[in-house]
């Protein structure tokens, strides 16, 4: 129990700095695919960053597992935290970094109790946007038949590709850029899910206040309420005068 | 209170008046694009109409924070009318000003007590196609790489856009074209999610409508009333004779 | 009462003949469409069975006004089946004829009490998926841009643009081929919405039966019952043995 | 009911193992269609383990018949099994043959109780993707117009079809690619129901939770409850001092 609480504890106190730090994650990793033509000591210095972030996040993972009431439990039920901090070591590719980083911060943002389904569904979307954007542009800027060259050319086919409207003016040529499009396509899935289901429900809550079967039921049992008062009041008055006679 | 009823009052009388003047910008907006090679003279008349509408609706909002019983709070809470109002004035431009008109409107209309939802988004859908249309038209026309150099490119584009079909046979190029293209999109998320949300809420309403456990205690508190109303006669009859032996 | 009893006689009788027209008509229309190559003599053959079905609705709509109780009500209700009747007449073009029967069929349907939305919504997608081919086909073959060329593209085309993929391989150039794409959208959105809705209720309605509360309310009320007819018994003893002593 | 229960424990008992030889199925069709350069005597033997894998579903088919407690009504409610079983010996389409199994996979599967209706879109989306890839891929590769000739090419066309984006960077040209599209075009309509629908549930169940209605009607039936008990006291009290004067 005591263990437990130290876990929220840090859970609810490290949830601000950690998201300081995605975002620092973010300009790192925006700067040098912006910035084609920056300097190596700025790219050097972003890759830092990142590292430094990914560091902060994989500590987070240990220091939840050591207060953590029963480790073993916890590994297991956080397998996805557990592969998004090993395997950027296994495999130091760039994309992947990124995406466990997207990962770890999306479980953390979950697991805060005042962050709403609807919330969580927007800042993906919007992180997601923002990333697939980035790493778009840098798989297929290389690619030698990418249509996707310019910032603006790539955050124009992410929104093309979100809300699956897919004018196909511009589309990814790599096996990378495919998977991140995917990605997107999902999201976009999954938004279109939410605002739908946002919108129904709405609907539906107001439809239900005018529902007519209750309200009858309601009043049914206000009335057999007043019947049951009545009777009580006639056994008082049957006890009361039964002396009398 | 006194103040409010002033507010209240006249949001509705001005109702109508805005309205009409809405549809002279968009007559004023449409004018010098569609008739592409209109003279000088008709293009400054309409950029008149469509300041003297942008005027009126800046005193609209400037009654309304007059009448206000708190104006401090209505300024914060309609921020989005000051920003409408304010920023076309700081960056002159044609498509700003056609955007701070929807959205003026769009939020006059939505304080409205009899526009529903869905009348709300079918009129917001059937503006967007028409000022997209124009906007887009306006916009790609100057563009030496544009496709959408006709009135009827233009509107079949915004209809495979929100639709979000996405053929890709027209598509803008312009930053501001796919600006609009975006606001088309997601309005086009929102048309399928209200059509889905309407769907299911009428279904939701005939099958609740069945609802047999709902039925079930209705009768359930009958036959108890029935039993209460027996037992009320019982004890009637108990009251009545007792006297008698 | 006796009038709108005839009227509904009607409605019910001239079904099944109507429909059977309906048919007829269809095949009317694709016949010269699909076998492009055909004689003068059966194309004229076609445009007379066309006519005969347009007949038999105008004339099914007069005698519904006839046997209408309230006739300048009938037709103030009914104004979309006086348009779909009068505008083939004023400008005979086929596609128009086309949607008009199309519009008279789909509202004879929808009165028809035992068909549900959903049989309507897909009868009028597969309709329009049909005559939305054909129609297609007929106006794009004579388009010098035309891209849709075989009856195989139109049904193609069809699929890609109802189910908002759009791909854009193959699209409308002409007016009138655009004006149908929009109605073969129009049409996909709502098979979305009705698809989802449909899933939806299903869901809701399994979810509604573990409805926890409502069955605590069952149970509580049953409980209610038997205490009170435990109550009932408790006065008819009351009542027995009250004359023994 | 002996038959039934005999039909039951088979259908229970033989899961498992056509699970088996589904997935053997699926590897049989997928070696043949990547590995495009593979000798005769490879091909030869996908080709018979394809064929014993639908001979094992046609005996169990015919099981299923034998111990059917109502052969005729057996046959008559599992027309599309029969279908699914005698098609391919008519005529031997690579195809249909992969049709007809993921027709009976997936309908052994929709019978397993355990297997919720999320499960088996999710199953039949990944199925549909993974055969619609290797299908598309084997039937454009021979078409002198194809643009779909790798095996990436073709797993990204499914995922843009099947999320309705369509870029159109790829599209079949023949006849059955564009069936197996349109299969995937229809699938990707029901997961995105799906998902909506998921989402939809989730929020409607949070929101019934807090149902004001149902809980005050819960409150009035307690207090109810209450009345009678003490009415119930009252009466006891009036039966036991009702002897003592």
């Amino acid at each position: 129990m005591k263990h437990q609480t130290a876990q929220g504890r840090w859970e609810q106190y490290s949830q601000r700095p950690l998201l300081a730090l995605a975002v620092g994650f973010a300009v790192a990793y925006a700067v040098p695919i912006v910035d084609h033509s920056a300097g190596h000591s700025l790219t050097s210095a972003c890759t830092v960053v990142e590292w430094v972030v990914w560091g902060a996040f994989a500590t987070d993972y240990l220091v939840r597992v050591g207060l953590a009431p029963r480790r073993k439990e916890f590994v297991r039920t956080h397998w996805i935290d557990l592969c998004a901090v090993v395997l950027p070591m296994l495999q130091p590719l760039r994309l992947l970094r990124m995406v466990s980083t997207l990962i770890l911060v999306g479980r953390r943002a979950r697991m805060a109790p005042q962050i709403q389904l609807t919330t969580y569904v927007a800042g993906a979307v919007v992180g997601l946007l923002m990333f697939g954007s980035l790493a778009v542009l840098s798989v297929e800027r290389e690619s030698p038949n990418g249509n996707i060259r310019t910032l603006g050319d790539a955050v124009w086919w992410s929104f093309t590709t979100m809300t699956t409207v897919g004018y196909g003016d511009h589309a990814p040529t790599t096996g990378l850029g495919r998977m991140i499009a995917v990605g997107l396509m999902l999201a976009g899935i999954a938004l279109l899910g939410v605002v739908t289901a946002n919108i129904a429900t709405w609907f539906i809550a107001r439809f239900e206040k005018d529902d007519v079967e209750e309200r009858r039921q309601t009043e049914a049992i206000e009335a057999l309420t007043e019947e049951v008062r009545a009777l009580r009041a006639e056994v008082a008055a049957l006890r009361e005068p039964s002396g009398t006679p």
